[in-house]
């Protein structure tokens, strides 16, 4: 007998401060009990359908899916003219980054499905970078995956706070992070002996999982099945470590 | 019911050139029809107990695993110190060490058993260069598996002879291959337009899936016990990839 899904979603509206953010949950109607959380943090233009099909997905896999809010409700930029500045203001003020995804995190963990001892987090480009600072912000989570996340790291010091399993999925050829970047990144993880790994997708720019960033790699950003197939697997591999 | 895997092994001599070599076979004798061959390169000690017993798994696995000999019949070495400069000699004569893999991958599609049309080449360290040499080569295979191999490009112009898709998987601390030697690396494969990804594992150094390099880091070469196992899940997923 096949047990057909029904994937229950809503919008969900929740706090950091005095900002009022909103988010939207996934999970499957037709099992019972606590199951592992996910968290899910969009990339540059905020809270899409895009990261929504995502949550949708990981609900079809058996977890609660959360897409996190960091801008704040009804902040969705209408174009990358204007997600770049909004972006750019959160990749500078990474407290206040930081504030907005714990803020997600606790959102998520209100969830009364959730089994808050086994929560990863997962971010797409600007949510990549998001969920590296999850991480570096000491969160108890068991594990994050960034991808083509942009990758820095702003206080090398930063590693020895993460407390959690790293995954970071790339695009060989993202000319968004710079090789030095990388290297600093490895660096900081490696000086605080972090449980990491690097995935580099021969072939693949920015945006690989994201099939509205059109084909065309000499743009920077593009689509690539097979490095978005790839590091879905590697993320549900990763998954299958975790929550044994 | 289960059915208990009843593992074939055995020894096959076969030739390059003027040179016997001695192989060694193993598939699962409970399974019935072709299916796909794997190709196993030793590290520089030569066929050992490590390659025969990933030989078995991976019949456990479903396929037809092959240890191939680049040494030749009898030559094993005794100890790292006889390994070094036999192991440098196949590295500093690559049409040689060409010719000696394409004989295992020759005598891998002679065992009756095999997909000749479904054939992956793994190899560990010394073993894990020689499957890039295999796959520079032109030879008809589908993928090639390279575990902690010493990673150079002797010729930068090689990569656009790869018809096969590459996976690496490396220890982000191996002190054996210089960052400037991936980096070159990388650029062949991506001016070749090869279908290429590199896994680095943090925290882990050169031999990582070697249970008899011992657990100190420090030395340079050392197992690593999540490393070993996330490598073989990769390595399944690439399988499971081509063999659809």
């Amino acid at each position: 007998m096949t047990v057909r899904a029904a994937i229950h979603t809503e919008t969900v509206e929740y706090k950091q401060g005095d900002t009022t953010l909103e988010g939207f949950v996934a999970y499957d109607d037709a099992i019972q009990g606590k199951r592992p959380g996910i968290l899910v943090v969009h990339q540059w233009l905020g809270l899409t359908d895009y990261e929504k099909h995502r949550a949708e997905m990981l609900a079809q896999l058996g977890y609660v899916a959360f897409c996190a809010d960091i801008y704040g409700k009804d902040v969705r930029p209408k174009n990358t003219t204007e997600a770049g500045p909004l972006a750019g203001k959160y990749k500078k003020d990474r407290p206040l980054l930081r504030a907005r995804v714990n803020a997600g995190l606790d959102a998520l963990r209100q969830q009364p499905l959730v089994d808050g001892k086994n929560i990863v987090a997962i971010g797409y480009c600007f949510g990549g970078t998001t969920v590296l600072e999850l991480a570096r912000s000491g969160a108890d989570v068991a594990g994050v995956v960034s991808f083509h996340g942009g990758l820095d790291a702003p206080d090398p010091t930063d590693g020895k706070n993460i407390k959690c399993k790293v995954l970071i999925c790339h695009g060989a050829d993202d000319p968004f992070s710079s090789p030095q970047d990388i290297a600093a990144l490895e660096n900081e993880m490696r000086q605080g002996h972090v449980d990491w790994q690097l995935i580099k997708y021969g072939g693949a720019v920015h945006s690989f999982t994201q099939p509205m960033a059109g084909n065309d790699n000499s743009k920077g950003a593009a689509y690539n099945e097979k490095a978005d197939k790839r590091s879905w697997e590697a993320m549900k591999q990763f998954f299958a470590e975790i929550f044994k």
